[in-house]
């Protein structure tokens, strides 16, 4: 039987994220040969009957409703925030002032001069910490980085990414409140940018390098809605959709949108890599396709035979791709959640070799930049320099 | 909080089922909202040490390796057999004299005469059973079932189904042992045909009603292996591949074929029904997807507008659809093994309700007398009854 | 300027492939470099007034009601048969007997003793001879034909075919007459099994070779319906659908459904083929493409990396494609019309080069062999050796 | 027999448009009941020799070599203007000034300033025109047109469209001569702009209506070749790739990008609509399919059924399709050819209507203006009215 140590998990915040985090901790074990059992001390939130509702049914220890005493309470190892946006900044300085690991939810922070101070914070204190950027965790989209590292996509001239939901058309979705904050400026800090294209930037940006130059137009289709907590109608202060053009290090050239307006398309994150050698396409509403197109045929060392080009869909579920091995069988499909307990996987085999699991704060720092970056460029109009 | 009534559990087999359905077990009431909280009592194998690390794993309380001594245990409420074809017989009808409730692998039984007998046992002792025909539970083929009993179908005409793999193609696989029983005519009675279109059988059963008329070919392409156990080259037994004409009691047309030699095809369960008012189809290598030809608009009560006809892909991942207001948000996708979760979760229910979840040793007993009248054919070449 | 000869042609019959067959030699020369200019001598049909209008539109220069004046018209080279199926047989022997070149539709006759009757007389008389099984020129199926020449396939398993379509479901289409005679089996000789499964078996026995055992179901889902000559309502005689399954002389096995009765299947002649090596599947309402799973790649002698494998889209419009170097840009696409061209011009390459272009009468007289075949085994319910 | 006119036709070029275009006019009488009879009566060209060879194979009566012969000859109805863009201007004003006819390729101009005055010329002269943005006669284009115009899209939010290719990336393609003069700045204006974009603004100008506002980003990644015409290397003065980012004036964004350089993409021509109601998808590199998105079920007034919402592939061949009458029977593809049949069917039914066909010379215009704007906007980096 394999020597186990404890990791003991207070988590911040039950909802969405609450939840998938909750089941990546209780499968850990099952799935990966890990030598760190979570353990679910306590999670924390103000509303002590939903939070303790969510304790019972997932199984924490505890409840709290003072963030403070979770972070600093001895029996705590790992600190996971959950909440929403507003909360990262504080909760994410005091769990490393008290030495905790910290895993946060993305995106890291409101602006990039709290996520600077956040991540000179957990390098200080010298504690793991990670985002979770949970699409890189999608074994189809680990084997496009894969496929890159391989050489195969050779110079790149084009990186294209949408992420397109069709959720908040209609009027009368209230801002606000528990499950709506993500439709309130105050607390979302942003609208699709920091939420859906803050992942669409880390995975662009991990796949094809630093994005240094963008211009931006945002905009908010419905503005006033209902707010939950106070019942009035208010303007509505978050970019409903935002596009932008981009240029990269390497000399390619990217297009980005995202909207929550685009109808029929539910959960649309998709990419496509250009290369001289080859082309990548994914589409996380199909996530067990990686899509790629062979123009340099690298095991023949030949330009892949004419009459035989043609994009080619990987149905990523053998076991020689990424994470499947822990899994089932060859054809069969894993789901939304393991992209999480993946994540969490890779980030406790950081912890065990020591070697700092992708991506930490400081290269989460580097996608708000550019995430500030977009949203500058929409209020002035013109190309900002992301500083990345 | 709400009361828990424990569920203990026997698990027979630490094999790939043995690890779907322990998967199932603990996460039932993360998921669902049921009653019982399942307990992993005593996991079952010949082998001790294997079985023991599967314990570890898994968190089962003791190993037994005398499966008498399982369904005998006063402390255990649940037998699940998941161990090879052949000792599923024995299993259940001792499991039933013990007043255990039986959830059993598929197939069901090497014959029809002993999946009679099964049935009679767990009928007679009147012990909740299920067959673990888990694709039931897919949330596309569930939704298929639901478009179907709405009657946007009409009158069948045509079923067809294909469930197609390609893992035994190379010559120097061998047969039997732990990992490959499946290959073992002796283990496993047969080969793709109660493996893989017992499954394909048991879906068109409960989407177009029973298969009446048979006639089959079956083929072995490799005619010899090295059996795992002895080492020595044996023939192989089993059928490698199957194809078999089917009419169905509603007068409509079947065509049904499964192999493991079709190249590029991993797990390509698909089934297409036509009837005069509506069309599906379903693949399980996209499983987030049923598609759906409607002809007749039942909202209108009008023949769709010529011009907007086509094959619609629904994403089978909206809160309305089957099992999804479990899980996550719009958009997001289940695995593999939320299919036994899923049905686990049924049978629980049926508990709770006291209704019985199908499908049944009953129910499964139709779907082995069309799989023995496949075989029949295929045997004399000629037409068969199957005497459903 | 390119010497040309005449090719003086008498076509029969005005239908739809009376349109698709005149549309063929008139474009002949603007696409492909031969060296015969058809000329459109005659058009014959029964009824002259619309014979007429159809030779106005298309630029016959005469009509004529009876067609032994044209099959005896010494200026006129090649008799085409457009004509409905029971007239083939004594056109194409009239035709062969004054020395004519003979293209004809398919099915070639209503029997196997009319096809031999036939083919000996085009032999008999040395006359170049050709049936129009146009989807042998779609690109992509002549790619999937050079694919397998170029044994890229491997040793075959299984060839799965389908041609489905949904005209005929509502009961008040008639039977009979100009536009509906596919539906008298008087004039047909069979339903879809002479006009649709006779393409798919064509093709099959082109990529898989010779069928040589089959056994089959038909089913007539409208019994009675008027008819448009007599006005009165009759028996329906043809066969609605038909399902078979077959054994090659190559060991592989095969499935093959036809059916005018799949809702949302307008044109949906598929074929997949599966060999140890590689895998094929078409579909002919996308026929710009070919799908492709590589397993083994010849350029490197190598099993192509686990990692990458999948089906592959080719679209088959490359300047490398078959016929495509004849039309437009990479990446435009062809119609439908255009296998007919692709054919003519197989035709008169083969007139003018002396070697037989296929298929020809010879040939579809194998495939006349297994549709007999396939409606002797649906009336007795046996299997039937094809003879071929 | 129906009554004909001619309709003389002066050629303007015997490259890949003279091609596309006298097969148009060559098919016209064959498909569509019009009342005029295209005659081929010149083509033009400076290689005599080449044009000659065109000449015969298409059909032309007579060869000139000065365009001016052309534009002023009597026995000339229709100039159609298919030689490279820096020849446009020219030859268009002096076809409206000698009262002709006038079919123009697109991009209409160098400039919005030669569009204007081409603009006035042809008004000037009342003489028919057109521009041959072929795209809007793609059956499936024209059914978005129409379902836009159904009003089943509601209020437009989101239009990105993309036009991808990959034949210039090998850095050994020369530039200039004629098989390659778009890549010469001199010859084509712009690169990509100009050649695919031009297409993919007429038709969001089409289906959502004027684009007010632009930012754009050009980049030319292969910055020499050597020239065709000179043997020497000389720098590329074309935009081998444009994006950039729209506002429409009804108030919804837009997305747009084309290039040379995305492997694997070879007609990429793609746009998709979003709107309250429902959305559009359209590939060309699969033509003979729209993806239609339906929310608000117009047939029953309602939304459609929550369980049933999916994206539809409407296989846009049935009979009640744009311009698919015309053709053969539903399921059967045409092909790209036909897009300029269809458009100069409807120039002449124009004609013959008195109601002029679109796009005319006016409404070119503004597809110019939004070009010069994007170009201007690549140039200073800043967004750009278009003035339309």
């Amino acid at each position: 039987m394999r020597e186990m140590k404890e990791l003991r998990i207070g988590m911040m915040g039950y909802g969405f994220m609450g939840r998938t985090h909750s089941n990546a901790y209780k499968r850990l074990t099952d799935f990966f040969p890990v030598h760190h059992k979570p353990v679910l001390k306590a999670v924390c939130a103000r509303n002590a009957e939903k939070a303790q509702a969510f304790a019972d049914n997932w199984g924490y220890e505890r409840v709290e409703t003072d963030w403070r005493k979770v972070v600093e309470a001895p029996d705590i190892d790992l600190i996971d925030i959950g909440t929403p946006n507003d909360t990262h900044y504080e909760m994410a300085l005091a769990a490393a002032k008290n030495g905790k690991m910290v895993c946060c939810e993305k995106p890291l922070a409101l602006s990039v001069a709290q996520a600077e101070e956040m991540t000179k914070a957990v390098e200080d204190a010298g504690v793991p910490n990670m985002v979770w950027f949970n699409y890189r965790r999608v074994p189809a989209i680990a084997l496009a980085k894969q496929v890159v590292d391989e050489g195969r996509i050779g110079r790149a001239f084009h990186y294209r990414a949408t992420y397109l939901q069709d959720w908040t058309i209609a009027t009368d979705v209230p801002q606000g409140g528990a499950g709506l904050w993500r439709l309130d400026s105050d607390v979302a800090g942003s609208g699709v940018t920091g939420d859906l294209l803050a992942h669409s930037i880390d995975t662009a940006m991990w796949l094809n390098g630093p994005i240094t130059r963008v211009v931006a137009k945002t905009e908010t289709f419905v503005k006033e809605r209902v707010h939950a907590v106070t019942g009035k109608v208010q303007p509505v202060g978050i970019d409903d959709a935002c596009m932008f053009l981009a240029e990269f290090a390497n000399g390619s050239m990217g297009t980005f949108e995202s909207t929550r307006y685009a109808r029929g398309r539910k959960n649309f994150n998709t990419f496509e890599l250009n290369g001289a050698d080859g082309s990548l396409y994914f589409d996380l509403e199909e996530p067990e396709y990686l899509q790629y197109f062979e123009y340099l045929q690298k095991q023949s060392g030949k330009k892949l035979e004419s009459h035989l080009t043609g994009w080619r869909k990987i149905h990523v579920t053998n076991s020689e791709h990424p994470y499947m091995n822990r899994y089932w069988v060859p054809g069969t499909c894993i789901g939304y959640e393991h992209t999480f307990l993946n994540a969490l996987a890779d980030f406790v085999m950081g912890i065990e070799s020591g070697k700092p699991t992708e991506p930490t704060f400081r290269t989460a720092l580097q996608t708000q930049k550019v995430c500030d970056a977009v949203l500058d460029s929409a209020r002035s109009g013109s190309w900002k320099e992301t500083g990345v």
